[in-house]
C-alpha cells in the first residue's frame, strides 16, 4: 500500500506550509464552497461517508475536500494526472483531519496506480472523479466496492464520454453525476475560465500582445467562443474555423471572419483551438504559415496540433523561450507552439489553470451532488443530469455571495406564463 | 368572399410600383431565398399545391412569396395583424402570377376575418401562419378543409405555444412545424434581429443618443442578452433584471450588473423590455424612476411595461415626440413609453421591423419547411421540430451565399470523434 | 427686407403647435443648457445685445436660442442650408418673445441671402454661425456693422477654416470663437455623434442589419474611430483605409484590418467616408465592389463618394428603396449610394443628425462662448480657442446634470505634481 | 572602475547561452528594429559614436544595442533601476562585440552608480536614458564630457519631466529627445502596453478572472483607458475615478460609470491605479471596501495607493500568495495589494513587462533619435520632440512589416485639402 504524501517528502513542514497559503488564498475567492461549507457543517450529510477522489491536487481542489470535511466526509484523495498535483498543496491536505493524500508529482504508471488502490483501500461509499480512473478501477479491478457505493460524481466532458459508453454496454453499475455537462459549469467554465486563463497564459508565455494580433480560433463552441469574444475585446482580429455551418454562422454574425483552416492559416499570427477533434492543424497549415507563428491548444488532449506532422517538416526544434518549442522549417520559417500542444492554460511555465472564481463554480456542483448522492436512496446505476434544483442551488448561492439580489416571479406573472404556455 | 386588395385601393397602380420597389429591395438582400428560389424553380415542389397564408404583409414576406411561387405554388395570403399590413406591398404581390393579396392595413375585426376566410376559399393544402390564425379558423370553422391540408408551417412563439396546447388537448390534426424554434431563428433572430433593431429604432425615435445612457434590460434570454452586448458595443452602461439565478449569473459574469427592477429604476435612462412576462415594470418602479426616462417592449405583448399602472399614476399624458407618449406624475416628473408599449422594432413611425437578412434566415426556413411538407408524406398529426439536416441546409446556403467556406472533417476526425465518444 | 417666417407660412397655428413639442422634447434631453439657462437667467450677460444667428433651425438649435433669450439677449435667426430647416421649429422660435426667424426650407439663393441680411438688419452686437455666412456677410456686403459688434462663434471644422484663412490674410476684423475645436465638442459629437448617428441611419435607411456585414470605414480621425468602434460594438466586421501611417497602425493595433480602399472594396459590404477628402471611393474601387455594396458619406461634403464617376459607369438609376439610389454597372452589378452621398446621419429620409445630447454639449459651447464675448471687453479681432476653463465648466455642468461626482486634488497632490513636474 | 558583468558572474557561460536564447526570441517579435537593423547596417551612421546607455537591461533592450551596433556604434550600458536588471541578458550583451555591459541586477547603491561612471568612462557621444540618470551624472559630475557629446534620448515621463525642469533653468547643455512624448510610443506604449500588461499580469498573479469583477480604475488618461477598455473587453465591469471633468465625461460617454473613489470603494473588486499622483486610494477608501478586495498599480511610482496609511491601519499583514499582501484590518476584512504598490506588469513575480511589439516601437523611436543626434549637427541644447517625420517613418516600418498597406494622397486630394484649408 501506498503510503501517503507527507512521508514521502524531503521537507514536509515547509511544504505544507506553502501549501496551507496557497489553499488559504484560495478559499477566500471561493465563496459559494464557503458558504456550502457552513451549510454542510451544520446539516452533516457526509457522516459516515467515505468519499474517494482522483483530481488534480491544488489549491482550489483542496477547498473541495475541506468543504467536504466539513460535512462529515473522510476524505482520501490522489491525483488524476501525473504532473498536475502541487505537493505542497497535497501535503497541507495529508496534514488536515479527516483526509489522506496519496498524491505526488512526477509518479511513474506503477506508483501511479499504486495511489489510486491505496484510496480504494479506505473503501469509499462515494467516488469523486476527474476522467473517470476510480470509477474504471473499480469496475475492473475492485468490483466487490461496489456494493457499498451509492455513487459518485465526474468532472469532466472525457470522463462523462467514457462513462457513458459504459452504461451503453450495461458496464456501469452505481449511479454516476455528469457534473461536467451542468450549466453551471458548461456556461461559466468554457467560456470564461478556458476563454480567459488561454488568453492571459499565452499573453505571459510568449511575451507578446494580443492586440494588434489575428488570431485563429478552431472551433466555435462554448471554449471557441470564450477564446473568441475575449480575444476580440483584448483589441485581436479574429478568424473562426469550424466544421459545422450553424456554429459557423454564429460566428460570422458575431462580426468575426469565418474561413478553413488553410486560408486562416495564410493570416493568422496565433492558433488557438478548442475543437476536441485530432489533427486540426495540419502541415497543409503548418506549409501557409508566416515565420513566427505561434500556436496553442485550449481543447483538451494534444492531439489538435500535428506535432508529429510538423515535427517530420521541421530541420530543427529550439527551446524558443520557456514552454515555446520552435519548429525550424526548412525554408528557415520558424513555427512556435506552446507547452508542447497541451493545455495552453495549464501545462505552460507560468499557467495556472482556471481561474479560481470557475473552479469555486464547479467544485459547488461536486459537493451538491455528492451530498444528493449521500442522502438521496435511489438512484439508479447509470450517469445522471445534475437535478436542476442543484444547479439553480449554487447560482442562487454565488449571487448571494456576490451580494446580487435578483428579482422573483409574482404569482400574476407565474400564471399568466402558464396560462400564454397553453394558449389564451 | 373579399376581394383581393388591388379592386380595395383607390390607386392601384401607384400602390404596385411602390410596393414593387420596396419588394425589389428587399430581394436583393435576402441571399438565401434567393438561392432557394433557383433551387425550387428547377424542383417545382409545390406544383398542385396551394399555400394559404397569414402573415406580416411587407417587403420580406412577399419575397418568400414569389419564392413559393417559384416552387409551383398558387398563393393565397392575407395579414395576421390588422395594422402591419403595407398596402402598397399588398397589392404587387396581387398584381403577381398565382398570387391573390387579401391584406389590407386597418381592417376591423369583421372584415380581418373575412380575408381569412377568403384564403381558406382557395382550399390550401399547406398553411403558413404568423400567430396560428389559419389553424385555429380551420379547425375551428372549416374542418373539411383538414383532409387536404397536407401541413403547415408557424413562425412565432406564441403561435408555437399555441399550437402545442392544441396538440396537448389532441385538437391538433395535421402535422405543423415550430420554425420559431429551430436554431437557425432563433440565434440570430432574437440576438441579431430584435437586439439591433430595438435599439436603432429606440435611437432614432427618441434622437436620443445611447452611448452614455444606463439601459436596464429586463431579461436575459437570446433577445434580451442581443439588446444588453448591442447597448454595451453602443457604448451605454448596461444593468440586467432577471427572475431566474442562472442567466442572471450569466449577465453577471459577461460584466453586466444585476439587481431588482425597483433598484435598476432609480439608475436607468433607457428601460426595454424583454421577458414575454407580464408588468416587468411596475408602478414600484415608476415611483423611482428619474424625469425623463424612457421606456420601450422588445418582447413580444404590450404587457410587459404595466401601462394601466401608469396611467392611473399620472396626471396627465402628452405627445411628447412622434411614436412618445408622456406620463407626467404627480411630482412632475415625466417617464417616456415608446409605441404605447408595443414592440418597438415593429411599432414605432420610424421602426422597419427586424433587419432584411435576419427575415431571410427565417423565411428560409418557411420555404425548406413547406417543401418538407408538400414531399414528405408520413408527418404526423401535431407540433414538429425543423429536421436538423433542414436547419443546417439553410445555414449552408446561407455561408454560401456571403462566400464563406468552412471545413469539413476528415474520415480520422469522424472516426476520432466517434472512438472517444464511445471509450478508448 | 425679408418677412419673418410665420408671415410666410399657409398654416402658422399648427407650425407653431408642432414646433414646440418638438423644442419640448429637445429642451428636456439637453440638461446642460437647462441649467445654463438658469444662470443666464439671473446674471443677464445679454441684456442689451443683439444675437444674429445663421444655423440649422432645428428643435435643439431652437433651444440654444431659448437660452440665450432668458440671458437678456435679442435674437434674429436665419439657415445655414437652404434644406434643413424644419419649418415647424421656425414658426415656434417666431413665435417667442424676444426672437425673430427668417429661416425656412427650400429657399431659392436669393431669398437665402435676403433673410441672411434680414438678420443684419437688426444690427447684431454678436454673431453665431455654422459655416460663417453672417461673418462673411458682413465684411463683404455690412462692413459698416463690424464696429458695433463685440464678437462671434463658429460651430462648424469648415466654417472654422474658413475663418483662418480670412485671419491669414488680416480680413478678419472681429474676434471668433472656434467652437468646433474645443475638447468638449471635438471629442464627441465626432465619436458618440457621428459614430452613432450615421450607424443608426444607415440600418433604418436600407433596413439591413450592421451585424454580420464588412464595414469599410474610410478614415481613422475622431469620426472615423467611433464610427468603426460602434459598428465592431454591433457585431460588424470593420476595416479602415487610411492615408496616415500613425491612425492607420491605431486602427491595426486596435483590432481592425487596414488595406488600401481597392482592396477593401472586394470585401465590404458597407462603406462609410469619414475623411474630409474628395474621391476616397473612386471608379477603380466601385469595379471591385460585390453586387449591392452600400455607400454612405459621414464626412461632411459630397464629395467623398465621386458620384460623377459612378453616374459615369453606370448603365441606369434606380430609386432603391426611400434614400438610396442604386447605380446598375454594366455587368448587372448594383451600388447602392445613401443620401446622394450626403450626411447620412442628417440626409436620409429617416435620419435626425446627432443625438440631441451631443447637441446640447456643442451648443452649450455656444453658449457660454457669447457670454464671454459679452463680457470680455479684451478680446483680439481674429480666430480665438474657446478658453479652457469654459470648456470646462461645460463638462462641470454635464456632470453635474447627470449626478455624476468625480474626486478633487488635495492638495498635496497639487504639490506632488508640482513639484515632480519640477524635477525631486 | 567596475568591471563588465561577465567577469562578476559565477557561471558567465551559462548565463550568456540563456541571455541569447531570450534575446533571439525578443528579436523575432520586434520587426521595426529588425528592418532598421539592416538600414543602419547599410548607413552606419554610428561609426566612430559611442553610445552611453542606462535602460532596464532585458532581452528588449537588448535588441535596440544590438541595432545601435549594427549601425557602427560601440555601446556602453548599465541598469537604470537596481532590481529590473536581468543578468543573463546582461551576460550576453557583454559578450556581443561592441558592447560592454555592466548591469547587474541588486547592487547597491554606490556600485550603481560605479557602474554609471564606468559607462562615462567611454566617453559617450550620445546618451540613451530611461529615467536621466546619465545626463544628470554628467552635468553634475562629469561636465567635462559634455563638449563631445552631440546629444541623446530619454525614454520615460518622468525623465522627460526631469530634463524639462533642468531645460527650464538653462541647465542643460546638449539636446535631448523626448522619446517619450511621441505618438507612436504615447498611444500605443500606454493603451496597449499598460492596459494589456496590467491585467494579464494581475489574472495570473492572484489567479483571479477579470471576467465578472468590478474593476475600478483611477484615471482615465492613456493608461487609465486602456486598462479600462480591455477590462471591460475582457467581461468586467468596469468604474472610472478622475479629478478632471473632461476625461470624466469621456469615461461617462463610454459607458463606464464615474464616481468619486470613496465611493467606488464600496463597489470594486479590483482597484487599479493609472494617475501618476500620490495617494489616490487612501484609508477613507481602504475603510470601505470589501473583504478580499485586490489593489494594484499601473501609474510608475509606487505611491498611488498610500500602503503608509494601509499598514498603520492594519493589525497584520500576511504573504497571501507570490507577489500579494494581505493587509488585514481590526474587523477582519483582508485588503490585498499587489507587488507592494509597484509597477503591476513588472514587479509581480509572473510580469514580463510591457509586451515586445511595444517596447518595438518605443525602442525604434531610440533608435532613429539616435540616429538623427548622429547626423544632424544643428539640434540645440534643450528638449526636443521627436520630429514628425521620423515618428512617422517609424509607423511606415511597422505597417511594411505587419504586410499592411496604405492609402495614399493623390494630387488631386492634397490640393483639395490646401483649397479648403485656405478657403473655397
Amino acid at each position: 500500500m501506498a503510503e501517503s504524501i507527507t512521508a514521502r517528502l524531503d521537507d514536509p513542514e515547509t511544504a505544507i506550509t506553502d501549501g496551507a497559503q496557497k489553499i488559504r488564498w484560495a478559499r477566500e475567492q471561493m465563496p459559494i464552497l464557503d458558504a456550502l461549507r457552513d451549510q454542510l457543517a451544520a446539516d452533516r450529510p457526509f457522516d459516515g461517508e467515505v468519499i474517494g477522489m482522483a483530481m488534480h491536487v491544488e489549491a482550489t481542489t483542496a477547498v473541495l475536500v475541506e468543504t467536504l470535511v466539513a460535512g462529515g466526509a473522510e476524505v482520501a484523495i490522489t491525483g488524476c494526472n501525473p504532473l498536475s498535483t502541487q505537493d505542497d498543496v497535497s501535503a497541507a491536505l495529508d496534514d488536515t483531519d479527516g483526509v489522506t493524500s496519496y498524491a505526488k508529482r512526477g509518479l511513474e504508471d506503477d506508483a501511479y496506480y499504486a495511489a489510486i488502490d491505496a484510496v480504494l483501500d479506505h473503501d469509499p461509499t462515494i467516488t469523486i472523479d476527474d476522467g473517470a480512473d476510480l470509477v474504471f478501477r473499480i469496475h475492473e479491478h475492485r468490483p466487490e466496492l461496489i456494493d457499498s457505493i451509492k455513487g459518485g460524481c465526474e468532472e469532466t466532458t472525457t470522463g462523462v464520454h467514457r462513462l457513458r459508453a459504459m452504461a451503453d454496454d450495461d458496464a456501469l453499475e452505481y449511479p454516476m453525476f455528469a457534473v461536467n455537462d451542468t450549466p453551471m459549469k458548461r456556461l461559466f467554465d468554457n467560456v470564461h475560465g478556458t476563454g480567459e486563463a488561454s488568453l492571459v497564459s499565452i499573453a505571459l508565455t510568449t511575451n507578446c500582445s494580443i492586440a494588434g494580433k489575428t488570431v485563429v480560433v478552431a472551433g466555435f463552441g462554448q471554449c471557441g467562443r470564450g477564446v473568441a469574444r475575449k480575444a476580440d475585446g483584448m483589441d485581436a482580429d479574429v478568424i473562426v474555423t469550424e466544421v459545422d455551418p450553424r456554429p459557423a454562422l454564429e460566428a460570422y454574425m458575431d462580426g468575426f471572419r469565418v474561413m478553413p483552416m488553410v486560408e486562416a492559416a495564410e493570416e493568422g499570427d496565433l492558433f488557438v483551438t478548442t475543437t476536441g477533434n485530432r489533427d486540426v492543424i495540419t502541415p497543409e497549415a503548418f506549409e501557409r504559415m508566416a515565420d513566427g507563428a505561434i500556436l496553442a491548444n485550449a481543447g483538451h488532449f494534444d492531439v489538435e496540433i500535428d506535432l508529429e506532422g510538423l515535427e517530420a517538416m521541421a530541420t530543427e526544434t529550439v527551446d524558443a523561450r520557456d514552454g515555446v518549442t520552435g519548429y525550424v522549417l526548412p525554408d528557415g520559417r520558424q513555427v512556435n507552439v506552446l507547452a508542447d500542444g497541451r493545455l495552453v492554460n495549464l501545462a505552460t511555465p507560468v499557467a495556472e489553470g482556471h481561474p479560481v472564481e470557475v473552479m469555486d463554480q464547479s467544485f459547488a456542483i461536486q459537493a451538491v451532488g455528492a451530498r444528493e448522492i449521500a442522502t438521496d436512496a435511489d438512484l439508479d446505476a447509470g450517469v445522471h443530469a445534475i437535478p436542476d434544483a442543484l444547479d439553480r442551488e449554487v447560482a442562487e448561492i454565488k449571487l448571494d455571495a456576490e451580494g446580487v439580489a435578483i428579482d422573483a416571479l409574482t404569482d400574476d406573472q407565474r400564471e399568466y406564463m402558464d396560462d400564454w404556455q397553453h394558449g389564451t
